[in-house]
């Protein structure tokens, strides 16, 4: 079963480069925001998970960017999660404004403990 | 042919997250360092090239995350350039320090010009 | 006569540091997203702004912290501009957790044209 | 007494904005790179401090803005350390690019302890 949220973000002054647009490491920052956006949707704090020794590190991040997001656009960061079990995640992102596509992406978070070692993905948010 | 550089990054206080390691977005930062920097070896500068009318977009961005690289760290990100006729130019690269892999990556740059519009890499930057 | 906004920020994962607060760059970011609001609130779009010559440069910028914001908090941001005849405008902020006061600060924009010559503030934002 | 450092630092283009100048949030980024090389210098490593429980908090922070850095500058990040006996010290910084003053700033730094109670500056720091 997955699970989706959409996040909206309205894109920062700082986040702009000389090109007028959204510069493309922000896109992971904002991925970022939408998946613990998720979480919470599903009940989970993130930062109530770290509490508990339960951090979630990116192991692999890919984007296409299709076109670019200007300042103070009002963008929505769909996520889906794609629960399985295990010591990984997946999802998957679109970054859309106004309905139109302007980036897609997918991260693999692997879950880790205190010290960084692979534990499983604790059973409750394999929603 | 291809070309490649070496580039020294040292990770930033700022650049690293409440789990004690450079965040993954800084990745993407430290690839367009290197780039930079590669073109700079080969006879281009990119804060010139824009003068011109030469933009660079990156088109993808993908990243797999091995090892963390930690605060004050001193990391070298080895670039390849991987030239060819056309309106795009691929990068691979790889984070190291002290000779140990910690993270690879891969973007496509579009070439485009002040309007955004696709046009071909200028022949002399397909060294 | 001064205007104000309080605008919500919520703490972002990659805004913190190893230190598990919110990284004292990440103020400015905020000061400048919540001036922004506030301006909106006016009825005047900065990105409308600088399409029509009119840019804000920051002059002056101090800050105050007193007590670290967090990962995942939820802040309020309060900007009060201080409206004058000439090329200047002052704004002061504070940063608020749950009425518990974290920051405060105070920045000086420049008006000046497209080409960063100082000019008036135009009148109908001196409200 | 006081300590001098002058460290160079190469503008990057994710730090610069849409004016196509460095974001005046990058020069907290760059003061805080300038006193650890100085700290280095003084041959104390600020990553070794915070294993041994001594953190440095910004607790203030004033900049005056002169003149914008572009895209690909080269600075110099001149900083000096005033220690003194108690638990803060004070630094000041002057952002120099061919040597024409770009900008100034000032921190206060409070020296905390892992829970974030102020302590008195380690001794050997007060060089």
């Amino acid at each position: 079963m997955t699970a989706t949220a959409a996040v909206p973000i309205r894109v920062r002054y700082q986040e702009c480069d000389p090109m007028n647009v959204a510069h493309h490491s922000a896109y992971a920052v904002w991925f970022e925001i939408a998946r613990t956006e998720l979480l919470r949707q599903q009940g989970a704090v993130y930062a109530q998970l770290e509490k508990e020794g339960v951090f979630f590190v990116v192991a692999r991040l890919s984007t296409r960017f299709r076109k670019p997001a200007v300042y103070d656009d009002e963008l929505e960061i769909e996520v889906t999660g794609h629960p399985s079990v295990g010591v990984k995640i997946e999802h998957t992102y679109r970054v859309v404004r106004n309905g139109v596509l302007l980036a897609t992406g997918e991260t693999t978070l692997a879950c880790v403990d205190r010290d960084g070692k692979l534990q499983p993905v604790p059973e409750r948010y394999l929603i």
